[in-house]
């Protein structure tokens, strides 16, 4: 039961015809639609006419047939999926965004969040910059503008403009004859490119969005690599690669991506699964049967259940039906949303010891009402094992961590919040399995900013959790 | 992925106090909503007086929070999601229906199909009876607002009306001071009853939605059951019972009820994945990895790889944002539907051996499609396995199996099929199998009509699917 | 600014060919729309098969471009529009309402109110009827399928029903076969017919409806008549033509109607106008310009000008965009709903004594402040003229005239009503006078039970206000 | 029947303390939406913090109760109705737009069309800047801006801005603290100022919206005037008044403003009626009967009437039931929308002479049809007087003046008009007589560029209608 939230999904198409971009950004969009459901859009390239349409709301409540037939056919589009992290899920802040500069027109899709984007922006704005939104997107877009005015290229301003960011971002710019990808020099966020048979490109947060349209994945960009795609084919600018230090994220492989998505070389479920077996290695219990919570849970379930020997089972089924216009029971009701949601086949756990597997706990109020669905079904012992380390510190480059107050693992140790939960037992993915989950080739690359507080950038401002910070560190050396 | 639809949803709640039982109906019929999406509605009983919301759609389309609000508190309540089997998704046909007569005025919702409808409708009519609706429900209104002109009470108007309807029907009626509950004498479809620990009773078709509002299940109704439920408590009309041969459906337990559901003294899971172990003994094969189409597929899935011991993989992600108001790929567009639902980890398959376990085969193109799936992701050898014998005749008790052109087994041996889908192997669960699903016990007590031709009561008229019939029995003969 | 509600629109169409009779409909409820905005519904009769489409709302809510295009072609239809007098505004009694009986099929669209429903209801449900609805119509429906049993066609069962009806009715049946209409004996509301150049016979409750789809009418059915279309032409049955006396509803021309329909060969923009003329020689005034309120005083204004001689000026503009959504200000708002609504030209007004003719006082509050208005605008003397006599008893036949204690002319005579309304002057119109709105020959065959309290039929009870009525009745002496 | 649109409609609103400035620019919205249905939009200034709403439709679509609470109390607000002259009825270029800057925020609303917004625009490219719209407000946003850079104050910033702008404009600016308003130097739309009893200072397009909240008109601003309202009052800023020749629209009194309005001292009601005692006089003719097209030619033919000494009638009834989602009839379809718009009153043309005011004939299709229904409905002479000159010329300043191929009068003479559209004369009011609409004083000062060509400013581009051109001013000189 997921409840951190990842930023944004992009999405891009090129053809050398004209096509039914619109439903193939619309199907792909549905396949990246874990990534954000605040905000949904499109725009259509039309041999370099722009038609867009955008809105707050998913992308199914967004792209009625009426919207969606309107974009017409083209040979580019770029879509987007959001997930607003400030109070900004106005339609305002939707994406693509499109602007009109000297040279002509841009579509612009972005995932990530720049750490010195008041920085930038106060400079814009001494400058006559005037501002419509509130997102880094409209700051990109001037930075790449300004630039434009005397780079030969498209792209050769997105290459000048690229210096001054520093955070994530994995971008998609439409012009009005190229679309053209970039990934910061981190590589904090995934995006990946691929090709259809009859030749379409496609670029994309996520594989799963290649798989959805029937395109092959080639590979992700390389951190602060330069895609750029037009009539002529497929071209890369390397100029920023290997400029700072690698730091993927390594809640994409945890938490965020789609189990069937492949990042980096790495199967997202493969990571999961070898979450399981490191937990299972690191806390292991005797007991009869091992369970994940859905459906975040399960792909470390079956990780468990391999390196213990515990057979796996389905012990929970999730209310497929449960909408976002679904109405919570309110504090006055003794209905349990918790319950509403999730049902245990009692059959499974009754009179059984049981490992319980999800991927995080952050107040754990939810993990408390499970285990205590798990008790009432019959459950006689429960051990919960969780596939990540505890966060402890905030985010800044697209994840929307809790604030330290609200995690309870800033305030707790793991044998606290065991009984807090009234969980027999629970054990944390320890930090230096964490760096082995993508096997040992990738190891270390990663950013651990949420588990350790050391940030691959500058940041703002960084608040310390120090009491537990301690005991995890001391916890560490035990491992 | 279901292709068969069941009818209805019932539930029924009666309390001593004013209570917020249209929310908790709400609850229990999300629980349902897998019986029926057609419509949904929801009659409040306050102290003699009905509110009625109801409509075509989910129970979240019809249900808005001033939909609901207006719904107000009351004592009891009634609540309905339907599967309308013929040309009749019109909202006149959603129910309870609410009709008033000369004793006063009852809900009535219902979950089953009667066989003698057009019989007892004509006679209705003879007698200057007009008719709303082409529902069931309307002709058993009538019987029993006709019976209760003489009958001392409700309960004994349902009582007297009860000979008269031939087919399945699980009744919950609502009278101003009592909540009424009747399964038929067959025990086609289930009805169980419950308690909450504060007092109310609750009445549903599955255990599902009982635990969904927090009560304890106390059992199904017998075959024939009249359960009465007012200010003096709980009774029971056994005048019923016993009437009739028992004729469980069998469907319910391998296809439409939540795994979750406990009927008639066993879960629905474990009956799946019994069907998964039964499979596994009689179409046993060499394989890498077991995996079930999501979400129906699942449990099954599990008992093969249990029995057969060959590990249980997670092989589909199935894309849960895509609602009722997704626009599907037109027949012009190169996207695939299926594709855009399920995806494979290639990881998971890849160089693989898979034994791919699913519920049914209706048409066969779905599964087609996600065998092409398998093997575009790298898998080298398909094996599926179905956890039911092949559909071959119509039913006549609510189960919206399709026509007998349309089902490939009528037309097709399982080598037969399997080639057409491009699967290595095919294999369906055979029908000494079906009769052990629910332990030694209960064997034999199943309708196995639509396997077999062989119904519990007279039908209307019995299309046969000659050719197959012949195969299919030989075949049993072999097992 | 209207206030008082009258039931129903009905209209109906039949011709021999398949026709877009959907749209026709449509366009003819559009005219019909003053009639009721609470629902509105059409059946479609495509050779003998029937498709309904009805909803809660106006014709433009209710029917969608998708709504219009599923009813398909047919070769009749009937269409409703709807008020709902009682707390009735919900879905399930919008009309037409659909029957299905033992002979077949009906629709039936009604607008009118019986005056002995309740004994005609408690008698057919001690005889095993059942109710889904609190309308008239469904009881007309039960009295008519009953007829029907016997009846050799269903023009008979209309002719065989009609004498159980006491109070008002326009009626139109749609069969398989044939459109019928019928009017009550006592002529209480209107229902006219026409036909197109192509031959299509159109019945509607006024002619305006007929000019909206471009037929020509022909002429009111008498009081008491049936009219029966099917392909052998328009035939009469005038068996209860002439049986009552007639008691044609005076607020149909000063209220409810359009002004551009004729009704019983007077056209009621002209029995307005007359109105005014009266008004003129009963309460003549010196003043400087007379202007109506829009839309409902226009006419009467015309005539009260030509008769007094005093120039008709245009003294309101009314704010058009204002709908059913529009967010009325709330009591802590000072902003005033009826200043947004109305606006007086002040140039028309200022330092001019004026005549403000209305077509009635309800509660007078809304006089009250368009009074005030006036005088703010400049008016330095305002001299009210309503073109009826004062509201003082309840209607049992359709119209929702206000109770007692709410209608101010029942507690205050006129001096007092112009006093709280700060009108200078205020006159009614006499009741004489109202007897010759439609001319010499018609003279005494309205029904003017509201304001004189003298019934046409029995009447369920008769709350008097004999303050006020001996006041008027020594007022009519005068006159 | 009015087919031409302006532009747009403006609102302000100043207080000192917090009120329900939301709901009070909502009411003055209604009252200009006669001035642009495409886009509505609020924002509320609040202690220096700004909520906006705005979208695509009606006031009454765009502002739900939900929305309309969201925005909260303030102490100031700015609304905007639009109308999209060119292919963006886009919801990106609703207004108010909301801009950020170095010096903060502000809010802008603007009503007019700028001549030189193309060259502006390039500049501003050429300096950097970035557009997300395609109107000319973010334009004048970006002036604004950058001469807030060195200006001491928002107002001064306006002021200095303004001598780069060419054409029309009524703007209100809302910054944190201060309300501006500014009229370009032609005063070519109205931009009115008043108070209410309590001290609130309301802007507007025209005092409708004044007086639909309340307000007391003080005055138009004069052309080239700037009004500056914060915590110490009105402030009046006069540099630019008198720079330019004054060039007021005269279609504002002819067509666009709502006749209730006052403009520059002149009721637009008056103007009308003058126009109509003006045709009297150029275009007298014998007739029976004079009535207007509703509601466009209601008040000029209350002027031809009483110059006439013909009586005014009410000829047509509009139906007001038919909103922006009527579907209406296709080509296929025997239906007429004019017929289903408008309709007759048969009794008060019928053998009579009639006289037809209507305000402008565009393609003349539907002044065409309006006199087939008068001739239907037994109209015996049709005598057409149109309130206004034919138009020749296109419009650079805010007007949607059809182009030259689809106007009638630049391809016939007054003589063909009449023919094509079966009417027996046509007459249109006279260059000279427009000139005086406004009385003696006020002469001269209009625009009249669409009649005659002569542009009070530079135009991009002036194509010329020349074959007419010279009729009608060979015609003038008969006059």
């Amino acid at each position: 039961m997921g409840q951190l939230k990842e930023e944004c999904g992009v999405f891009g198409v090129f053809c050398n015809e004209a096509y039914d971009v619109a439903r193939m950004t619309y199907y792909a969009l549905f396949a990246l639609q874990h990534r954000g459901q605040e905000s949904a859009g499109i725009v259509v390239g039309d041999d370099g006419l722009f038609r867009t349409h955008k809105d707050a709301g998913t992308v199914e409540d967004v792209f009625t047939p009426t919207a969606l037939e309107k974009l017409g056919l083209g040979n580019m589009a770029v879509g987007h999926v959001r997930y607003g992290t400030a109070a900004t899920k106005d339609r305002i802040n939707a994406q693509p965004m499109v602007v009109n500069h000297v040279k002509g027109r841009m579509a612009i899709a972005n995932n990530g969040t720049l750490v010195n984007y008041h920085a930038l922006r106060e400079k814009l704005e001494l400058d006559g910059a005037i501002f419509h939104t509130s997102s880094d997107t409209e700051v990109i877009s001037y930075l790449i503008t300004r630039e434009r005015l005397t780079a030969p290229s498209i792209e050769a301003a997105v290459e000048r403009a690229m210096p001054h960011l520093e955070g994530s971002y994995s971008l998609i710019v439409m012009s009005p004859t190229k679309l053209i990808a970039a990934r910061d020099p981190w590589g904090f966020h995934p995006l990946c490119y691929g090709t259809t048979e009859d030749g379409r490109v496609v670029i994309a947060s996520e594989s799963c969005a290649l798989n959805s349209v029937g395109a092959t994945l080639i590979r992700d960009l390389l951190p602060g690599e330069i895609l750029v795609v037009d009539k002529n084919g497929i071209r890369t600018i390397e100029t920023h690669v290997g400029t700072r230090p690698h730091a993927r994220c390594v809640f994409e492989y945890i938490y965020f991506a789609r189990p069937d998505s492949v990042i980096d070389g790495t199967t997202v479920h493969a990571a999961r699964v070898a979450a399981g077996e490191f937990l299972a290695k690191e806390h292991p219990v005797e007991a009869d049967v091992v369970i994940g919570v859905p459906d975040s849970g399960l792909d470390a379930a079956i990780g468990y259940a391999k390196e213990s020997g515990i057979p796996y089972e389905i012990g929970f089924i999730k209310n497929k039906y449960i909408g976002r216009t679904f109405i919570a029971p309110g504090q006055a009701n003794r209905e349990d949303k918790v319950r509403i949601k999730l049902n245990p086949i009692s059959e499974v756990v009754k009179g059984k010891r049981v490992v319980l597997v999800d991927d995080s706990i952050v107040r754990g109020t939810t993990g408390g009402r499970i285990v205590k669905l798990l008790r009432d079904a019959g459950a006689t012992e429960i051990h919960m094992r969780i596939s990540a380390p505890p966060f402890l510190h905030p985010c800044y480059y697209g994840t929307d961590v809790d604030s330290c107050e609200n995690l309870i693992a800033c305030k707790h140790t793991p044998e606290e919040i065991a009984k807090l939960m009234d969980a027999d037992t629970l054990g944390f993915l320890g930090l230096d399995s964490v760096k082995l989950l993508t096997g040992e080739k990738n190891a270390c690359e990663f950013c651990t900013a949420c588990f350790t507080g050391i940030y691959p950038t500058a940041v703002p401002d960084a608040p310390v959790c120090s009491k537990y910070d301690r005991k995890i560190s001391e916890g560490k050396k035990k491992n």
